[in-house]
């Protein structure tokens, strides 16, 4: 099977992180293909990115779909355009904070995830809400530029490290933690050796569900709020990214 | 003072019906400015419509606070876009949804949504709870497209009519109602004289809580989610939105 | 119009702050008219305090509303005997505490009440909840009492300054102050200015929302928990002080 | 022991059927001492009603506990003024709606209470969620005049039997019924007898409630929102009736 | 009336510890019959425990109601089994944990439990969800084994103390204590003196719940989830067990 | 990799349907073992039955482990026994309601759970709510014994197909399916076809999601709820089921 993997930020090098951890983890006959999406910020924080990060992912999803994708993945742990897309796809669409937090809650009844910037904290409370996980999941930030995970320089990762730590000991009693941005994916395997509890990336966890709905024969549900859009006007120049018609063309 | 309205879907008719509303309730000395998004579909029914009403809302939203406004309302019931809008601008930006829970929360235990389309009701489900109103309000779909509410011929209004009668009737047990959609907002009156509840349209809800806001000196908070947005490089043709640099320019 | 504001405890200097209040933000067509009640304790704090300011509060909204008020506000941050003046009154009442959150939660996702004793804490905490807003809004006592805001020669700012900061730096990650009293009104201006965060007044807030209430012509619904009470005998000497006989002689 | 037991409204037959619901399931060695307020509603139905019952109420329990009451009961089911009552008193305080949910919950995962009018079905629905029973209880309203229940002309008791058989039959899938109005008491055992199924009775319930906290040496916790209320004064008529003096004369 | 009140762990002196709290608060003519499991694990810490405890309970119930037992206790804090001995049996059965929780409501809003073991913390908290006191009520756990509260030698009861303390001191700012093991039970008079605040055991708190449901003629409902079980083969060695055919044989 | 699927009640046709369901979608590296739990009750209707499947699934938990398994399935979907099971295990334990859940949450918004008897209508209610999927997931009973799914002669597939279509067409609004008994497995891909909706089985998707977990080197985590038993003595009968003393022989 082919599993689209959508980094909805422009940077290529993120890409490249995205695509070894789903690699590593996906079955021997699931084909990964991982896109940069081509229009937008280079980094999401908050959820003026976001917004900003959804019509090119859209796209690239329309386009996956077309080419033969059996199912999508979204990269990006505030699941950016999460609900956008499952209305617009056939194939299932996966978000990688949600599929953290479904395989955590399979081995873990307390668990913290730990993200980037402070103003990402906030709308991943609102995802934990959502998800049914408010009560077990508590959010953390690390108060770590995105980008400043690919930077050898800097000390992102010492930081991260510390609120994993303070995570463990303090009052969220964390018997697990969730890693809270895809950059961090390659980080999985040493932080489980550091702390001894389990570490989990979503970026690996979404190929796994990702495979499980496709062998399940399990698409989205066509007959409430993601019912297929209409079809309608699109005026000015947004009319030219309607990703159904690029899609089509 | 002077109070900017987009209609962020890009029907020009629909905003007229907008500024209509609002106008009826501002106060003498507030200026509204009333806006059709310049880009996007002519309707917005569930998340992929939301998902590209976005941007040429934000743009609307930077070139109002640029050009002077002190609050700004997004006019359509999803409140669409309302978090980034937040993060992007300085000035106070309120959703229609929200400001017409608020209004109807002082007013009523019990009250019911009636919206447009069942594709919209669990995106209005979700906001319903955000705000704090699960448990107090129920969201009822009319199934008529947004548009047909313009058409004379339609029945649309009927249909409308009924679902309000149920609401007052049924389990709901409403005590008022709360209008679904932008596009109702003409028929406040003749519902309130036919059903002898109060009827109430976000539109003019959200413009008092914009005056409210502006004369109590508030505005959005800028430690937390709402934090202004990070420069950063946009890549592709999005890089042509990006509102800060339009408003700027 | 005319905007009746009830101070539900019997102490007069505290009206005048509150009037204060009302009158710098209220439009220019609008007439505050401030009462104190006749009856009852001098300061409200705690469950019982407000039981018995209730009789009182209750027979000064009958008599405002039958001289010509347009809309009531009840100045006691615990919302005192709401319930039961919406039953009574057919004009729209607004409890200050109320009012308070519904503008923050336009401006702020995480903010923080600042009351003045522990006993009042739990009774706030019940109103954050009862309005939609637990898990969004934490309430702190700064441990003074009521009218000890009224003595300069108190620390009772002092107290106030210091739990506004610990509520700016703890784990609320309070992104707005909400002043959990109507004595405290009178700070409002120079707790922005100090901590460079929205402060929010109840009782400025709740003229704005009485005011959008008149102008939307929206009044409290009649047909459930709110509808009039019935006519029926009253014993004793509680019979003296039944409001609607009151208004009616 | 000795429990108080006050009706809160002024109608003295009522406290007759009361008193002898709580006789009924006495121990052998305590002493039911029934009141009725001397000032107040006839009934309580809703809001406004609760309102002015409550300073005859602790009035009452201001009395008893002073004159050895080891524990008072609240006998209307909305649990009129218990809050202030409990912050009064020194002796355990009792809701009749607390005891029977209480007493319900240990035998049953969903039940119903039927209560009088529509307007008190909103305060019950508070008064669930408060108490922790919101998911397993819900409320009916039989449409009934409080004291049309002592009236053996009209058809209050076979309103309140087809409300039972509804909520036995429909959605709630009530596995037992609460009676939620303290002048039903009278009527538990024969509406075991016609349904089959578990029939509480909230006067019967709070006895039993009140000799257990007393058997365990138990008291209202005094360092909360329940702390003994400050000595202050108190202005106009409502000065006459504080409790604390009248109780200490 | 005879209660059976039932120690799931098979530790005879652990058992003559809960019997003394039992006796101490029973009515005269109660009769406490306490009884050990004679099958399972010494002591209950854990999901693991619990479940090998559960069938040995279930045999004692089953006998001790073929014996004429009028109600039946648990005596675990985990109200071990509650749900399958409520389906079993006629009569009521009472956990204590639930005992202890339904009597402290009655007189705190806030309050802590203080149990034994952290494994035991998480199985406390979803019991506190279930019985509708999440908000109201946090878990700590002392970090102690059970059995070394009967080791005069341990630091259990400082630990115990030590907890406590915290609970009353830090954010719980509890009201009253709840003792979160039948082993505690001994040590409520002691523990009250030196705290000055409620502490509730739940044996006690059991016994007069117990009392109370047999005064009041109730029993556990049979027309849902505790409907009796079905008669259908056992296999294999637990066909051994069946507590139904013991009790009838 | 190795999965053990328990089937915990001792039917062995059953295990077979189970058998079959899960081999279908397994991976063809995976080997599915799917074992008959030798003791206990022949199906498992209620919490009665839950207890005495626990022993027996506990013991085949053990059994499979120590022979190797990567991960254990629970094959009832009740989830009977889960969380003793992962305290037991360092494997990943699963259960079938949990799975199934996990796996609709990615493809719809609203969902119904059609079960067999009413009794488990609630036990399957309380998990829903433990798995964070209240408000997004009713649960339906065809009230038909278990083991009449495998009697041809029965009308259980008439009363499960009428059950289905219920949801679909009522309140629920449901969008997708949840099959909610292990015995239903072979009957997912007629139900799909008939209805045109996703249906889920609860077997298949526990063996998705134990092959994900495997692959993602994930393991319950045992810092917290399941930490590994404490070594203890067990008396009587049941010391002889000690599953960890028969693995280990």
């Amino acid at each position: 099977m082919r599993i689209l993997v959508v980094n909805p930020n422009t940077t290529a090098s993120m890409t490249a992180t995205i695509e070894d951890s789903a690699a590593r983890v996906a079955n021997t006959d699931t084909e990964i293909v991982a896109v940069t999406s081509s229009m937008g910020p280079v980094s999401i924080e908050g959820y003026y990115d976001e917004a900003f990060a959804v019509p090119g992912l859209l796209m690239e999803i329309a386009k996956g779909e077309t080419a033969g994708a059996d199912a999508a993945i979204i990269a990006c742990f505030d699941d950016t355009g999460l609900d956008a897309a499952r209305a617009l796809a056939h194939i299932p669409v996966i978000g990688i904070c949600e599929a953290a937090l479904a395989a955590t809650a399979f081995i873990a009844q307390r668990f913290t995830i730990v993200t980037t910037m402070e103003r990402s904290r906030l709308p991943l409370e609102h995802l934990v809400h959502r998800y049914g996980m408010a009560g077990r999941c508590k959010v953390r930030a690390a108060d770590i530029p995105v980008l400043s995970l690919e930077d050898p320089n800097s000390n992102a990762r010492d930081r991260l490290r510390s609120e994993i730590a303070t995570a463990l000991r303090d009052d969220d009693k964390a018997e697990a933690i969730v890693l809270g941005c895809a950059g961090m994916a390659d980080l999985t395997a040493e932080l489980r050796a550091e702390f001894g509890v389990p570490v989990v990336d979503g970026v690996a966890a979404a190929v796994k569900q990702a495979e499980a709905l496709v062998a399940l024969g399990l698409s989205t549900a066509k007959r409430g709020a993601y019912a297929s859009p209409l079809s309608k006007p699109y005026k000015g120049l947004l009319e030219a990214f309607e990703p159904r018609k690029i899609a089509a063309s």
